[in-house]
């Protein structure tokens, strides 16, 4: 049996990495990860831009300005002030060539026409330069960038429209149970509701993966082999919940074979998702996540995810990380590695209640998930624990 | 001018309360805040259920068993078992109302139609009572919840198909400023690239906040009173950005008195977004923000999305809130509290380079906003800041 952190190199070295890329208007850009650098075409600001409401004036020896008129921002003029002359000038406006700094209004005694500044002004004071955020063929955001809204902000500040950005990954669900109900429908002894289709669509949602489906199958060999030999050919990502454990009636592993599934891996010294399969046919990556909701959802987060950030070419495929103190003692049971269901806090990370693999509801209250390496035993108070963050709205 | 904590206060205290609520389908409740307790139909698990495939057996002095039968996930048989007589068992399966444990597979010995247990079996190992996770009638998820991914599966699995949420607010961008030039079109001296419109609704976009429009109007008075009019009947929040400083060309603040505003407030002790305004006309809220991107993000962060959360009454209004060391020194310019772009990593926080109420492509690396109360002045690496969590994927 592999480790945790062997089982993610493999899946992000034999996850696919796609080439294909496309043009997004900026305002649909949300979460696409960024395929060519994007260079600006202009300077920002493409002009000295006053930071202030104020004066623009060239510094001289005496205290005293004559103001000569005014720059509104959108102006478009550029007055020539001789010596002795200021204009009144607005934040965002344009700082005329001839000025070499701007005085805020609040150090300033107005007397008719003439200002006379408190004290004598420093050069370049309340001035953004021209370019200070990047010049014209700069690198406004590197390939690899997963696209969040201030990025949105930036590239619209330089005039852009449009971006080329990754192709993102297809993804089919395939859930696998006899003991599966549609919610809404009624409920026999021994069975229970489907609810892992629901979640990794709703998840994949929240994350981006706008191109998804949800095939439920009964555990029937036949049935299985067919479902998934037509989902591998037609989706980039096949998940799969279910029948992948030590049971007889796991016909998933037997299909994956029947079809020509290379296997990578199966099974990882984890808690939970130990029987976690991992494989590939041509392009298309294949997962075979535990039945048990929590357990796949973990398993989403650490392997799935990355494994699609790996498909578009992001930079940082891994959920952000962050080590925190424990906020109290907790007791590990079993030498594998945990990933547990955990809240960000105060000044640490609580490991909360309900960690069974079948117990989803924990996951509601996470907003992270503590990840302890093998043979943890006991872990005190204070200590420094690896924490990922979910997505946090 | 108010401090930041008193202008929280009065935004949450003046932000309307929202009592619309409707049932939506649960695939497409991401996002949504839960107006009703969302009460469980069925015991969770309903009924009790093997953890693990094994063998379900009663208990007796001998560690040989006689195998009578078997039981799969989604079966609905309920054999029962003699002394000395057990079933083969699936995990997700109904485990006989006459067993009392489950046995592991791998601590059994199989003999013919009998198994030898290793050692002597403890009572109720490897069973998931009935109703562990929920009983009938319990709640399953409170209102104010904001609903996520792992809340679909929770929900998914007690057989529900449809919840009751609040309505979301819809939100108006104005955005106010002669210098400002839409993506796209070619810039004059003076200009620049309108941004706000497109950042703030990719980021309401990125919150779930879908209902939005975008306005852009020149720095005059009669538009500007126009469409502030206009659009204050129509939007539940109204957020314009610009013309709000002490420039003499701001028009935004005539206009509010103009069309009956109340003004909450105006101005407030911090950085950056000292000019901010905020007011109410009947239930509408209206916010005046800086111009300036990185300005009008943070206020956004800080002020606008609390409110948009509680007018669907959820019960965690602010974005998640940690206590994390700084990972170097930092010295505050001036005695504003400070909001600054930062970036949790390793064990801390990162406070970003690039602070300028202008500079909003800091944005793009941040995924935290690091909160100084005024007066901070020296922070020391190592010492403890209140940080707020950017959303983050």
């Amino acid at each position: 049996m592999i480790d945790t952190t062997t089982a993610l190199e493999l899946v992000l070295k034999h996850g696919t990495l796609n080439t294909d890329f496309f043009e997004v208007d900026l305002k649909d850009a949300l979460d696409y990860v960024v395929a060519k650098d994007v260079v600006s075409r202009i300077d920002m600001p493409p002009f000295r831009q006053s930071a202030m409401d104020g004066y623009a004036l060239h510094v001289h020896d005496d205290f005293t300005y004559t103001v000569v008129g005014e720059v509104q921002a959108g102006d478009h003029n550029d007055p020539t002030l001789r010596k002795g002359e200021a204009v009144r000038i607005f934040t965002g406006a344009p700082v005329p060539t001839s000025a070499n700094t701007v005085v805020m209004q609040e150090r300033v005694t107005l007397d008719g026409n003439k200002i006379i500044v408190e004290g004598s002004p420093k050069v370049n004071m309340n001035i953004r330069p021209k370019a200070e955020q990047i010049k014209a063929g700069g690198i406004a955001i590197h390939k690899g960038t997963t696209i969040k809204g201030g990025h949105i902000g930036f590239l619209a500040s330089l005039g852009l429209t449009k971006i080329t950005v990754s192709k993102k990954p297809s993804v089919a669900i395939v859930v696998t149970g006899n003991e599966l109900v549609a919610p809404g429908m009624p409920l026999s002894y021994g069975e229970i509701y489907e609810s892992n289709g629901a979640m990794l669509r709703a998840v994949l949602n929240e994350l981006g993966y706008k191109n998804t489906s949800v095939v439920t199958i009964r555990d029937d060999y036949d049935t299985t082999k067919n479902v998934l030999s037509d989902t591998l050919g037609k989706y980039d990502v096949v998940v799969v919940t279910g029948g992948v454990s030590v049971g007889d009636y796991d016909f998933v592993g037997k299909a994956f074979k029947a079809i020509g599934v290379q296997e990578i891996f199966y099974k990882v010294k984890q808690k939970p998702g130990k029987p976690l399969f991992f494989g590939k046919k041509e392009e298309t990556s294949i997962f075979g996540l535990p039945g048990n909701p929590a357990a796949a959802l973990s398993c989403f987060y650490i392997y799935v995810y990355p494994l699609l950030k790996k498909y578009e070419g992001a930079e940082h495929m891994n959920l952000p990380t962050i080590s925190l103190p424990l906020l109290s003692d907790y007791t590990v049971k079993g030498t594998q590695a945990q990933f547990l269901k955990a809240r960000i806090e105060g000044a640490g990370v609580r490991i909360l209640g309900g960690q069974s693999s079948a117990m989803v509801q924990a996951f509601g209250d996470a907003n992270a998930l503590v990840c302890l390496p093998v043979n943890s035993m006991e872990i005190k108070k204070g200590q420094n624990v690896k924490t990922l963050l979910l997505p946090t709205k």
